[in-house]
């Protein structure tokens, strides 16, 4: 073991971040409980980490107050990542995000309080800077309105942090992501025109009008940055945005996806600026934060993007595995 | 009827704010259906309202989704004033501020869209600015930290609202408060030295230093505000600071106090910066935007004191009321 800091709690252990947190946190010798219910999450991606003894997965949902806090005993640093992850249907369900990411929140925390566990690390996302007014948006950016039941539900999370930090005397950081790429990749963008083209290679419909921005990150590149901060937690609250110096548009993205796969198909844009209602023309997040902590993303987005077409097309099965 | 916008909603109607914009509503020859669980709301407080053939008082809760749904029928504002308002013990009960501040305006919001309202005007507080980096706060001060489940849970509100007025089309608005005080004012500062100094007159213990600088707006000139902004609905969404241009430490509010009830008590300060955890040391808004409207507090901070203290003594049933 490199680092005595105890044994840690992933929830969302089975998701995209999750697993790979939990294979890096292995790596270097940690215990780690996984804490997922598998809605979302893959036990797939936990292959590697449940022949690790270091590694325990338990299968529960964090809206269960009795099961998650029964599960983080004897745990010291909890990584909440479970969360309803989709930006884009917050519409269809407007309970779904409260729940998932509110309420999920303050159910860590309570489980963390009866537990004695002080330590919480916490995935929130760009998406609560809603219509950035400054771009790059920093940490301390003007105060936003919120533009996705995403988001708020996620601010709610980061507030009600803060607060047991404050209260309770937790150390807390907030991590705010733009989009995340890479091994294990299950939604969005890069997921959809993947999953279209290997069906359909011929046309390619593509909401908006594919010049929106976007700031895409690579996993391993998040969760390299996410480690060097746990290992210099702040002593009540910080928050730390992580992102990419750079962005492309939709446009590119497909250009590379469709370089990879030897495909040139034919662009079918829906039109408008955004794709979908609440969907953030650009986040683009300022890093010097993280980076001044010696942080620096390894990947660019060009390589985040084909390594993910790489990984999807080696694990099609992600793709029939459900609908 | 001085301006045909419908039936007005009043989620706390029987609260200190509710049911003086209640009155306020009725003066004008509107229709009101008042709202509240009276839990902390006093039917006493209704007196003039209730014999108004334009009112209609439903008790209910805002977590009881049916009652609250069926309440909403046929009214076309919404004023969402219901809280769990006191910021000082929100660590005893950690879930309280959650449920009747964040899952309470979920629910409100969904009667909302379940009945077709779309204009919706929200009680929040300058609580949210935490350790506020500008002082006065105007509304797009830097990203705060939250520093109690309070503030926490009313931003998650803020944050909901507005995300429904982005995705469905409502039209919202939030006002952050600053303490209020005048007629039916029932927790707070004044409200305890007043109670405190009726049971033993010769002495006051008093929480921190006494330096802590407040900002109150007087609960008249707070409905005013409120009224100026309806009749002015933004498009989608704004955020309005409501507070007086001017603070008052608690030390002076004592003198005011005294004064007003003839008394000069020994102080005895508890010491400290701060009454409580939690507590934010100075909340001092700016309200430029609310004046630009037009609109501007008609009575000081020490005519606000004197007056709740003139209200409290003449309606001291509300000390022995309840516990």
């Amino acid at each position: 073991m490199t680092d005595d800091d105890g044994k840690h709690f992933i929830t969302g252990a089975a998701g995209f971040i999750g697993s790979t947190l939990a294979d890096a946190l292995l790596r270097t010798g940690r215990q780690v409980v996984g804490y997922d219910n598998l809605s979302t999450g893959r036990e797939r991606f936990l292959i590697q980490a449940l022949v690790d003894p270091n590694f325990t997965l338990i299968r529960g949902d964090v809206l269960d107050a009795f099961s998650l806090t029964a599960a983080m005993r004897g745990c010291s640093t909890v990584w909440h990542l479970a969360a309803n992850a989709d930006v884009r249907f917050g519409l269809r369900h407007p309970r779904r995000d409260l729940e998932q990411n509110a309420i999920a929140t303050a159910n860590v925390l309570e489980a963390m309080r009866v537990n004695g566990v002080r330590d919480i690390l916490f995935s929130s996302t760009g998406s609560i800077y809603g219509e950035a007014a400054v771009i790059p948006t920093p940490e301390d950016a003007p105060f936003p309105a919120q533009t996705s039941l995403y988001g708020a539900s996620k601010l709610a999370g980061e507030g009600l942090i803060s607060a047991y930090c404050q209260g309770f005397g937790f150390r807390g950081v907030v991590f705010r992501f733009v989009s995340m790429l890479g091994e294990r990749y299950t939604h969005g963008h890069v997921f959809d025109f993947v999953r279209h083209l290997l069906r359909e290679p011929e046309r390619l419909p593509v909401l908006g009008d594919g010049n929106q921005r976007k700031s895409y990150l690579y996993v391993g590149d998040c969760v390299k940055a996410m480690l060097r901060v746990r290992a210099k937690m702040p002593e009540v609250f910080q928050v730390y945005n992580l992102g990419a110096d750079a962005y492309c548009t939709v446009k590119d993205s497909i250009g590379w996806i469709g370089g990879r796969m030897g495909l040139a198909p034919k662009l079918e844009f829906s039109g408008g600026e955004r794709g979908w209602i609440g969907d953030s023309p650009f986040i683009y997040l300022d890093t010097k934060k993280i980076r001044a902590l010696g942080w620096d993303n390894q990947l660019t987005i060009r390589q985040g993007v084909e390594s993910t077409v790489d990984w999807l097309l080696a694990n099609s099965w992600i793709f029939g595995e459900r609908p």
